[in-house]
């Protein structure tokens, strides 16, 4: 057995707790999380960015969804920690295995700050019936851990107005129009992309999203930003003070959040709050739950950051054409491994301008590993490029005038009948979401639909929605705009899509032991045109790459789709070659010619 | 202005109410409402099926929606009564009129029989905060309406197991799993059509749908149906009883809720039960607010109904065919009108076996009259066929082995290019629907794009739902199963599509002063395959009608569309054929020719 998790035993023995919970949560139900946050890992040696892990007094259970199920290594033998695959028929889910393992009498606990308010909630409701008690006051792996890493206070800076095209004395203005509707005296937010998007700055204190840990408290008066001392400089300090922000520590939220007056309002997302700081609101103080004013806000891009989007997706075009250009010349006549590969592309991007660092960790799977839908390649996994079938590259940037995210699935050679076939289903599927036409009303639910016809007429689907918003120079992964199929239990799911919103479009398609396919642009949803019916909208591309002629079977494809297809690459052609070298221009052209 | 309204205003002065409310419902929520409950007809003159009156001391405000903005005659001057279009750009709704015209101290009154729960309780959130007191327990326009039509008893008949394919206590066993499962005590169920399909009884007392006016009152072991004596005879009594089921006065529904014992756990569909009678459950009675258990039961049909509908729709094939026959071959040289010819096909239904009635007012509109959505022709509007442009016909009957709904729109001779146009684009909807192959899981909510593109493509929408779900014998529009892209509020909207559901799959496009096209089709979700990606399902089509060739324009379609086309009219010739004359045989024979 590990002796990290004999550790926390020995100390839930101490503290007489039955079972100890750890989600993969920071404070602030952030998608990735820095490194003083990653106790599941610590204790169960689970690498996957999502993950749940129950520890009982002799053993723990470790709850992982289908994105690692063909990637994670079982815990091994001995380690004590069975392996429970979410959503498989006759596994339980966390909270069916507390239920039925918990008696009355026992106690669960769990550090409440990482615990989302909702989540913490469905467990009270489930165990407290049953009497069970529930302690969220501690943080058992914090006490036993050593050399935890320190928490992230990297240096936050200010991104300036010519980025985010609204000042943010305009966006607090908006946000407290929402308040008002709503009749809320204060408006509590712990979402960092949220509260780094309403102020205007950046950090570096999670991998790859450029946020600055951090709570928000705001009234119709008062803007109180919870923040590391450490992290703000005397210049970003008067910039914001300036602006009316009162800047206080970081843990000061939870005494300030007791002592708001009685019979006050307080609005807050209790999906996207932490279990600890929603229990300091006095009983005396009115509840209202809705989703985070800033969410959908933040979600509508304005005009500038749209065009800043656009030169930000001509740079990354740029990068990636020049990197598919070298690997297309150079794949089988010398060395290259998925690993060194995404070194090449990353060296690409790193000489487009404004350039920041990558927007999420490369993943470059050939052949079989494309069917790994969250495969990264590691030092173990790495292999060769061999000149035939597919490398799937799904990569992006973040760049001061925003952030990319790309996917090509990419011919190095000879391709089978099959492959160009799925290659062009799913080629179809992303065109006949681009190209559409809808009234304004439509949901991501709707849209979803076109994606995956053409690959449902044949039997075939991916496990994975077909889009998700972006953020500009924020989380790769922004809601509430997205494009999926089935409802999921999450606030804003079904949200209506507008004109500003930019999605990803990125059907696939995965063979086990194969290979996998995906193609993925970002669009940005813009008006068409209006009539008696309605306002009707559509997309336009931001990504600006070509897709692989090779693997494409016109023959598959309708006039429509052909039609776009050839305007895309013309578009691509036109944009991107001013940026290319002469021997690059030649090979673009061919690869952009219509078709 | 109207001595109705006039006779209401003195009976709120009597009252000392300020503002009245009038809405369409029954005391059942019920979507057409017998005689007794046309309070807003009596009070207003406005005959549309839905619309909300509010009634002040001086003057009255009608809200109507969409569906009767062609139809519906405005309010005549002098009358009072102000016409509000629901949803158009600066028209307030009803919450938003009663909340900005009522001050403190001031009187909203209803009847809380004919106003569902959760409507109520949003009233009541907006308006006693603003110090309105609200009434709901007298019905004022019953005081004055002289010669009010009884109260509907009709008498209750039992539907055969080899109908339903269920008993009822199979039902109310399955019904019973579900209060298990949610820890409820007592279920208590008011929407009139899920009593009836869980007792296996019909009735007649709402038009077009065989139901009995009642309550059901269930727990574990008892199964209280409340309903007025008369209606129930000795032989009905005596098998219900049988069967366990107590019979009790109509009426008694609200003492018994009022009597439940404290502490027991109570569930009902707030949208589907009355204020009055939810105000009756105690206070030490805990509610449990969902989706009546018996709403997904019955729409799920199972295979006996699913073979009886197959049945039910080759009748009805055979009616609606003879009258497309007889419709085609008689045009332009006899008078025909819109109401005669849809007496003709009422004949030709009447001639089937099984045949009980219409199960919706028939719709019959005649070139522009085709553009109006809900149409139904008057001695005043109804206008003679001529040998040209396009007729529209949407209307349906009750069999005992089913209901159908059919929508077909009809050359009667020469078209325009843009009539043909149309069509064949409806039918491309229409038939993207119909042949999709969709994962299990999807909703109606993708679903529907697949049925929009088309037109949307061509900047054409139709401001009505794809599809709803069909009653077994019962309403013809039966939740929770639909087709619509835009997210309603409303429980079950975004409904998962099952095995055995029954749907209508009708789009259309509707040009006002020109034409208008709808093409529907009953479908019912089967199993399609399975494989590693899941549950594939698709549509098999009911319905067993020909589209008309004369209006498609065959270039226009797809291969996969033609060939559904084609293989659809080869089956409809094929189970058709053995009920028609020779001439019309024939005649089919070259209306389901292959294209």
């Amino acid at each position: 057995m590990r002796r990290e998790l004999q550790m926390l035993q020995n100390r839930m023995r101490e503290e007489q707790v039955d079972a100890y919970l750890i989600m993969t949560d920071d404070f602030h139900g952030s998608e990735y999380v820095g490194d003083y946050f990653k106790s599941r890992k610590y204790i169960s040696g689970f690498t996957g960015s999502a993950g749940t892990l129950v520890v009982l007094k002799d053993r723990a259970g470790l709850w992982t969804d289908g994105r690692y199920f063909l990637q994670a290594t079982p815990p091994q033998a001995g380690s004590g920690i069975t392996l429970y695959r979410s959503g498989q028929p006759g596994v339980p889910t966390v909270e069916e295995f507390l239920s039925g393992r918990m008696d009355a009498g026992q106690t669960l606990g769990f550090d409440g700050r990482c615990v989302m308010a909702d989540y913490a909630d469905g467990l009270r409701d489930i165990l407290e019936e049953k009497g069970v008690t529930i302690r969220s006051d501690f943080d058992l792996v914090g006490d036993i851990w050593e050399s935890r890493p320190i928490l992230s206070r990297e240096k936050v800076w200010i991104l300036d107005e010519r980025y985010t095209g609204a000042s943010r004395k305009e966006k607090i203005a908006r946000v407290r129009e929402v308040l008002e509707q709503k009749s809320a005296d204060w408006f509590l937010l712990a979402s960092l992309e949220d509260i780094c998007w309403l102020l205007n700055v950046r950090g570096n204190d999670v991998e790859c999203t450029p946020v600055v840990l951090s709570y928000l408290l705001m009234s119709g008066s008062r803007v109180c930003w919870y923040v590391q001392p450490e992290a703000v400089s005397a210049v970003v300090r008067h910039i914001l003070e300036k602006d009316g922000i009162e800047i206080r520590g970081y843990d000061q939220v939870y005494a300030d959040v007791s002592a708001l007056a009685p019979g006050n309002r307080i609005l807050y997302d209790r999906y996207h709050v932490n279990d600890a700081l929603v229990r300091c609101v006095p009983s005396s103080v009115t509840v209202i739950d809705a989703q985070n004013p800033t969410t959908l806000l933040k979600a509508v891009k304005n005009p500038v950051e749209v065009e800043n989007e656009r030169f930000a997706h001509i740079c990354d075009g740029v990068a990636v054409t020049k990197f598919l250009f070298w690997l297309k010349t150079h794949v089988g006549k010398e060395e290259i491994t998925e690993i060194s590969a995404a070194d090449y592309l990353e060296e690409c991007r790193r000489e487009q301008e404004n350039y920041i660092g990558p927007s999420f960790a490369p993943i470059l799977a050939y052949g079989e590993h494309g069917a790994i839908v969250h495969y990264s390649a590691d030092e173990e996994t790495d292999i060769p490029l061999r000149p035939e079938g597919f490398l799937l590259a799904d990569t992006g940037g973040h760049y001061l005038t925003g952030t990319t995210d790309i996917t090509r699935t990419i011919a190095l050679g000879p391709l089978t009948r099959k492959e160009k076939e799925l290659y062009t289903m799913v080629l179809k599927g992303h065109i006949q979401l681009a190209d559409a036409r809808f009234l304004k009303g439509c949901t991501g639910m709707t849209l979803d639909g076109l994606a995956r016809t053409p690959l449902w007429e044949r039997g075939y689907d991916y496990n994975h929605g077909t889009g998700h918003g972006v953020g500009y120079l924020l989380s790769v992964h922004e809601g509430p705009n997205s494009f999926r199929y089935r409802p999921v239990k999450k606030r804003g799911y079904d949200c209506i899509i507008e004109e500003g919103m930019i999605t990803s479009d990125e059907p696939g398609v995965y063979l086990e032991g194969e290979f996998g396919i995906r193609l993925e642009n970002m669009i940005v949803c813009v008006k068409d045109m209006e009539n008696g019916y309605g306002s009707f909208l559509r997309f336009e591309p931001l990504t600006m790459v070509p897709f692989d002629l090779e693997a494409i079977l016109p023959e598959l494809m309708t006039e429509k789709e052909l039609q776009w297809l050839n305007d895309y690459h013309q578009k691509v052609f036109r944009v991107l070659s001013p940026y290319m070298s002469l021997e690059e221009r030649r090979w673009l052209e061919k690869c952009t010619r219509a078709i």
